[in-house]
């Protein structure tokens, strides 16, 4: 695939810790890997490729190369917690969107989340900048 | 490959944004994946696939999927800019000694930084916390 290389802008990135997740979305890869494709599918991100790796007994890592940079989950299914990062450039909606798809999906009872702006146009400001720290509580 | 699933306990995450680095390291696959690779193995950090994607006409995302989470970056040679990210499981020696040789090898003459750690065990406190964030002139 040929993707041309956009303009340099401002990107976001989307770094969560999701607590008490259904436990029953995390253990294996045939679990894991549609909720991060549909986090993907519905943030509407160009997919350049995926890889899933499967732990022994249980846990997975899962990574999309994005057009907009990537998305990845790391799984640890003896302590109902995924790690997740979502890293693209341009406008933060479609990070947003695939960061509550996977909420939605994972169903976590505790996020502890950061949003940071990266790539700050600025020439002499440099870029991560912490916007928001919340933690949610969903019960 | 197998790899058992190590044990939980807490990750470090190093976001850089590195400015105005050697323009002749950035552009193309064959200049951007041997700093990525020495990394990845002077961290001594246990590589499980490898992906890398040539932009045009110039840029360059690369991404390490690791035992221990992941390692990637995403270039923006017009701008003589990198957007690098190190998540690592266990003791953050290695992502440090990963991310002191890509700022080696790129020689930016600007960095911002964050260094995160995640998967706090703590049952009700959680786990994000910024621990440092510099500015670093090089010049």
């Amino acid at each position: 695939m040929t993707v041309i290389n956009t303009d340099f802008h401002k990107g976001i990135h989307i770094l969560a810790d999701l607590w008490e997740c259904n436990p029953e979305k995390l253990s294996f890869i045939e679990e894991v890997k549609p909720v991060l494709k549909k986090a993907v599918s519905e943030g509407k991100l160009t997919i350049l490729q995926d890889y899933f790796f499967q732990f022994k007994p249980v846990g997975v890592t899962g990574v999309y190369v994005l057009g907009q940079s990537h998305i990845s989950i790391h799984t640890w299914p003896e302590k109902n917690f995924a790690s997740i990062d979502i890293f693209t450039c341009g406008p933060p909606e479609q990070a947003i969107k695939a960061f509550e798809v996977l909420c939605r999906e994972l169903q976590p009872k505790r996020i502890e989340k950061k949003f940071l702006e990266r790539m700050d146009e600025g020439n002499k400001i440099c870029s991560v900048k912490t916007k928001n720290v919340l933690i949610i509580k969903n019960k």
